[in-house]
């Protein structure tokens, strides 16, 4: 490990890395590559775009679902470069969804910043995601792949889908444990499974082997979409800070809450009912939502279906051969589900 | 001319039909196709959104940008059937847009119906938009060609970025004629030059022959577009009951108003900054904008720059050999601008 790495990674030299940032350790030289593909890509004559784009971008996140393709790829042993393209390519069909999650939202902030609806407004918001839309689907097409291309729009076509379907469960308290899943397998799950499939798309490989890779990258979106879902109630451990409570203000109805409300009496199931369906909230509802969540184990039954989609993350790679590669996506997986903690 | 198309039109069988009447009666068993394609690809598990798209699809409007695709494919003589996805590509694309466009622009109306972000939200706008262009891009794939896969994703890229342009320009009063063009040319010339230019594509057509497509649409787009902006302030003959005023209200500068401000004396320029800069707009100010802007002759001028952009565009399409669609195609030119009158 470089210093010039791990000083990028923001920890001293001999700080333990985890899994996310080994992997992006490992990947550093493709994803400087990507980095300076999406900034290359995201450049236009307007200037409101760039600079917006910027914002977003340099916000920054751990890049997760550009490093699941980087690293399948060289799992893969692909000698090709296609992935670089559709990795940025993923990241802009990500960053386009964020900015409009949040005009649909109306969310005030993205990763502990004021979210770009807020700073600049819907209307550029709405646009310049289009733009990085756009802009993806131009990455795609350099890649010269049309089987990607497929992989990537459908996973496109399935997320706004995803979203439509949270918007119309969104104050829903009969939101069944299924219907959540099927939400969260479009809105989140269905990006990083074509992140890992497109790898297997341009290395050639077999039906399976895509397959295989598709269900590492679904099972992944999956486990961590619902360590997500966790963290906005606190995750396990409430002193993270993490406890936002953007999805119990906004009466989404996730895996901790359907949990809780399945298990709940008739006073329960009327605060539920007060707070979500008819979004009457007062200051203490959170703190009462949280010991109900508490009470019924659904942050524990949320951790234990995360850790189930690990698992079958890791299976899904079982066939590949053995290398370096593949032992930092399985650590991945773990990863995902260790931040509930 | 068949009775069931005469009855389609909404004409009795002897009336005269306008040059885009008589391309979609050529076009009929195309288009036909195309629509089936619409509607299929329109659909999803998730019900808003067929019930989303079809109120935009079954709201009209001529369907001229996927005309433009199916009647130069046949000026053509190509014998494969991509045009017809390409077609409805364009259509999706077109209707995200308007979807778009309504959000942002905060719209009430569209094509005479209250505009879907009124009926829905913005929110369900919005993804629906993101879901119809994803739904683009996999007709786009269905259709094989990266070529003309790249041409549709640069001209979404670039609509994209002129309706960000044009958000800037939005209240100011020093937009130049320049700028104007610019906008138009990214935010409607582009998708009927790429409509156009597909076409050549798929039918494996030289660069040059290409290249004479791409300008047909994108001359005739600035045409359209042109006359769209006379329209708002009532066209030629203010009795047509289309002056709809939107453009004024909202403090876009189109060519009409660009025209009367650089002509301008003192008073009337302080005029402009309040009805445009300042948005400060009372019951009688669209009827002296009128008055201005017939005053300065700016309605005449851009009727003649559209004349112009029509010339272009028939001039474009003169090195195909002679045809009935080429007559088509190029009466439509003719009839975007008499649309004026």
């Amino acid at each position: 490990m470089s210093l010039d790495t791990s000083v990028k990674a923001g920890k001293a030299p001999t700080a333990e890395l985890n899994a996310a940032e080994r992997l992006a350790d490992m990947a550093t030289a493709d994803m400087r590559r990507v980095d300076a593909l999406i900034l290359d890509r995201m450049g236009s004559p307007v200037p409101l775009i760039p600079k917006l784009a910027r914002y977003l971008v340099e916000a920054g996140g751990k890049r997760i679902r550009p490093l699941i393709t980087l690293a399948t790829a060289r799992m893969l042993d692909y000698q090709g470069d296609a992935q670089l393209k559709l990795a940025a390519a993923v990241e802009f069909i990500h960053t386009a969804t964020l900015l409009h999650d949040d005009v649909v939202d109306e969310s005030d902030l993205r990763r502990g910043r004021k979210s770009a609806n807020i700073v600049w407004g819907n209307a550029p918001s709405v646009l310049v995601g289009d733009f990085l839309f756009a802009r993806a689907f131009m990455l795609m097409v350099d890649a010269e792949s049309l089987p990607a291309l497929h992989s990537l729009s459908r996973a496109a076509s399935v997320i706004a889908e995803g979203e439509v379907r949270q918007l119309a469960a969104t104050g829903d308290v009969n939101v069944s444990e299924a219907s959540y899943r099927a939400i969260i397998e479009a809105k989140t799950a269905a990006l990083f499974a074509a992140a890992a499939e497109v790898s297997g798309i341009v290395a050639n490989r077999t039906e399976d082997e895509i397959a295989a890779l598709d269900r590492y990258g679904r099972e992944i979106g999956l486990a961590f979409q619902l360590v997500d879902d966790m963290l906005d109630y606190g995750g396990l451990s409430a002193t993270l800070g993490k406890k936002t409570g953007d999805d119990f203000r906004e009466g989404k109805v996730t895996l901790p809450v359907t949990i809780a409300i399945a298990a709940a009496n008739d006073e329960e199931r009327a605060f539920w009912t007060r707070v979500i369906a008819d979004k009457d909230q007062k200051d203490a509802d959170f703190e009462h939502a949280l010991d109900l969540i508490t009470k019924h184990g659904a942050l524990q039954a949320t951790l234990e279906a995360a850790r189930t989609h690990a698992a079958n993350a890791r299976e899904a790679l079982s066939g590949f051969p053995d290398n370096v590669w593949k032992t930092a996506l399985t650590d991945l997986a773990d990863f995902v589900v260790e931040r509930a903690h």
